[in-house]
């Protein structure tokens, strides 16, 4: 019978995740990679950066689940069989510390509090307080998207969203489409780009749509360091349009020595932390996307091949 | 007839303001000290650090509303006839600039944004996220510690109140009324001080209760300087209990120059600027609250004497 759980998380800790699984699913078969039993047996795999190999001996898979929010990693890997559905795990958690890391860079650099603690450093007493709030501009309207529009909301600070179709999303105050891009990246004091790789998103970052925000504008990047386009940001920066960076994803990570990046006086570099797996949470979304599956029902936060994600 | 309003702003722009008073109250007969025409006239006014014996000038006075969210100073004023009604200006968006400011430094500090900016300079990759998000506690539940308390609450993040009779307040996960203020202290990683001054609370934030909160606790005053026995607070901070303090308001502002405060390594100084209020906004609702007065309502955010808010 094809019913055992996989966890194959080859650079994390694989047998404390499995010990969280277990308990969530007493009577399951939980098996830690890279001891696999009968791999005819699993049915479901949990997995993050998986070795070359794994899926063609995993011949009875149902259905595979990234650890985290992005599956463009499990989507590269030319072995995996096209019938086996995909998920990933983004709980409420997740995205709440994602939102929290965005109101928390975005509204530190808006009020300058950076120069505060400066100022302090100097003994020097000097008020100072924006005129009005940014408005905030989200690339990526899903459960991320959403959670970071409800905080902005809740500061009483204005944002828009943009997704492929242009549907309205709770949350926001409005939503273009992809292709009506360039009027929200006009109009917004940050934009942050919280959308999945595809073939379609990477490079979206680039000089054709820095060209069209404004003065003063800053980009934030917590998706994907191919959605950017490093040399094109450095040229837009020395232009001002953006004026400033927040990123958090970079193409080669970790960003290498020497990288222009980390000296820039305009960019403000974290390492890839604004959200990372919880693995409480995640513990508990993979038992229950485990269960689903069985069930015969599509792993959670399913994703549709053809789109992406 | 008794119905001018007075703007009396000695240490700010009152012409600037009165025309956006004027804005909002066409017809109204609106003066500017120091030039206050037939003093008997004046039935309203809006003011902030008035000069001594302006409130024996005006006879006809019936209201008088702080510029700001504190009536502290004029409640101090011995001068201020006890018959004449208080009010206060304490709109939304002074609110949403308090939360926004709360958020975004006690996240910062939570999540060790300075660290990362340091990192930067050092080209050093270390990612870092913490456990768990901050459990909040706000001492103050009125206008500004409801919009913090929601912003906290659209971040997941857990909020608890204080406030004198311990009633409940939406947006708020608990309350506790004053007399169990260590209660919530010793509960919260993160105690925010957004309490009225009144002589109830001058010195609240003292060694007894400092002795009550967690290691590794914040303490963040945003409320007034008095409100903080400052040498208690060395002190502590020397024990470690609270860990580290926010703090935007002081017993001498500016603070003074060699003061132990500036170059104290566990605390973050701004020069109160967590919230300041926005011409827009005041000049709107002293209309309003003028309007109210003349129809023969209390002032906006009416103060109660007796309790000192």
């Amino acid at each position: 019978m094809s019913d055992a759980l996989l966890i194959c998380l080859p650079d994390r800790d694989g047998p404390g995740f499995a010990q969280r699984v277990r308990e969530h699913l007493p009577k399951a078969d939980v098996r830690v990679w890279p001891e696999l039993g009968d791999a005819d047996q699993i049915a479901f795999a949990v997995t993050w950066n998986p070795p070359r190999g794994l899926f063609a001996r995993l011949t009875g898979l149902q259905a595979v689940t990234s650890m985290g929010a992005g599956v463009d990693a499990l989507l590269a890997d030319p072995e995996l069989p096209r019938h086996i559905a995909l998920g990933r795990l983004a709980g409420p958690r997740l995205a709440a510390d994602m939102a929290g890391f965005l109101v928390a860079s975005i509204l530190s650099h808006w009020r300058q509090l950076d120069q505060f603690r400066d100022n302090q450093r100097l003994e020097r007493w000097q008020p100072w307080a924006p005129e009005r709030s940014p408005i905030i501009g989200v690339l990526g309207t899903g459960v991320l998207g959403q959670a970071a529009a409800r905080a902005f909301a809740a500061l009483a600070i204005e944002v828009h969203g943009c997704n492929r179709s242009g549907r309205s999303v709770p949350g926001f105050d409005s939503i273009v489409p992809h292709k009506r891009l360039s009027e929200l990246a006009g109009a917004v004091d940050v934009l942050i780009n919280l959308l999945p790789l595809t073939p379609d998103t990477t490079g979206i970052l680039n000089r054709r749509l820095f060209a069209t925000m404004r003065p003063d504008a800053t980009l934030v990047n917590v998706g994907r360091g191919a959605h950017l386009v490093e040399d094109d940001l450095l040229a837009a920066l020395a232009t001002g349009r953006p004026a400033h960076a927040i990123l958090d994803v970079f193409r080669d990570e970790p960003l290498p020595p020497g990288h222009p990046f980390w000296q820039h006086p305009k960019i403000r570099i974290t390492p890839h932390c604004a959200a990372i797996t919880h693995p409480d949470e995640a513990a508990s979304l993979a038992a229950e996307s485990y269960r689903r599956v069985l069930g015969g029902e599509p792993p959670l936060g399913r994703v549709e091949r053809q789109r992406g994600y």
